[in-house]
């Protein structure tokens, strides 16, 4: 792509730096905001800027905060006996939208993934240990997605977990409600005659 | 959506006013930033806000450009009596990407489109109607998309220059070159059989 403007050329680059946006969208993006007025430039490089300048995380659950402790780990009348070990901050927004869940979160800020880079100790999986380690949590239910990394994930907490008395789980896998069967892949579908449930139990919400 | 951070909703928030970006997109572009070095967020926020502050646009061709004339029109080797008439400098790239034409172009910022508010005094006409009238263009290339509003941009302008000399054109519409017949909609099949052209300039290149 050849660009007439410097300037142009450079915020197009750095517009395509974002993953799943080339230089084409990159393009539209940027020639967009130039048909804006000033100001929406301006709100969003302020925005982005103060996020990743000022940003917090809270010192229990490692979620994103702009307080010391979060709203959910500042709330009395959540069960901090009961923590769901979580990727990142969309998992916990996806599960509190369920309202199903009225524990703590950890949020681990990833995955372990060699092919990335990416080890135990870049995620917060010590200040976890350390937590479970001082028996404050009695129940460890892991909510990560159910690819190689996040079962290697799931596997290294545990063994690291080995010999404490916590409880733990890991959220159901199976057909998803209203899905065909016929539809469903082989792995899931035998998971779930696997693991099926009784079924007085089946129809009780939370 | 819920969130945990006044900031992040902010960045969120500012991210998915641009086309085509939703909530769920722009909390994933915001996420991906938090998670790289805080100089990346930087040279996003300052390339952004330099070209909206610094940005010109060419004085004759009203192409985005650094300096007063862009490349195009400050190179003596290029036709300035052949314009061609394009809405963006996406236009502008793609046609000279082919390397077919050698001339100047003219951009217009847009096409006027009554729905979207956008009228013949919120694009660049009237100084191509003036260029027209000083006799300096003896060619006018009319290359807007085919769409109601290109086509109303293209006979607004057209009408605006009755009387003068210019000869004006509009670039081929007809089948892609390399596309099957059978797979063709009918107006541009239609419209290819009514423009036919000799057949021996069908194979002449440029």
């Amino acid at each position: 792509m050849e660009f007439s403007s410097k300037l142009l050329e450079n915020a197009v680059y750095e517009m395509s730096q974002l993953p799943g946006i080339g230089k084409r969208t990159a393009l539209r993006l940027v020639l967009h905001l130039l048909k804006q007025p000033e100001s929406q430039t301006a709100q969003l490089s302020t925005a982005l800027t103060a996020l990743r300048e000022d940003i917090r995380f809270c010192t229990n659950c490692h979620n994103i905060s702009d307080k010391e402790l979060c709203e959910i780990c500042s709330n009395p009348k959540r069960d901090r006996t009961m923590v769901c070990v979580v990727e990142d901050i969309r998992d916990v927004m996806a599960i509190e939208n369920t309202g199903q869940f009225t524990g703590h979160y950890h949020v681990l800020g990833g995955k372990i993934s060699p092919i990335e880079g990416i080890g135990p100790q870049d995620l917060s999986i010590a200040p976890l240990v350390s937590k479970v380690m001082s028996g404050e949590i009695s129940e460890l239910i892991f909510a990560l997605s159910s690819t190689m990394e996040g079962d290697t994930t799931n596997f290294y907490i545990y063994k690291q977990l080995q010999g404490t008395p916590v409880k733990t789980s890991t959220i159901a896998r199976g057909i998803p409600v209203g899905d065909e069967l016929e539809y469903a892949d082989e792995v899931t579908l035998g998971r779930s005659i696997i693991n099926r449930i009784p079924f007085e139990g089946s129809f009780k919400m939370s």
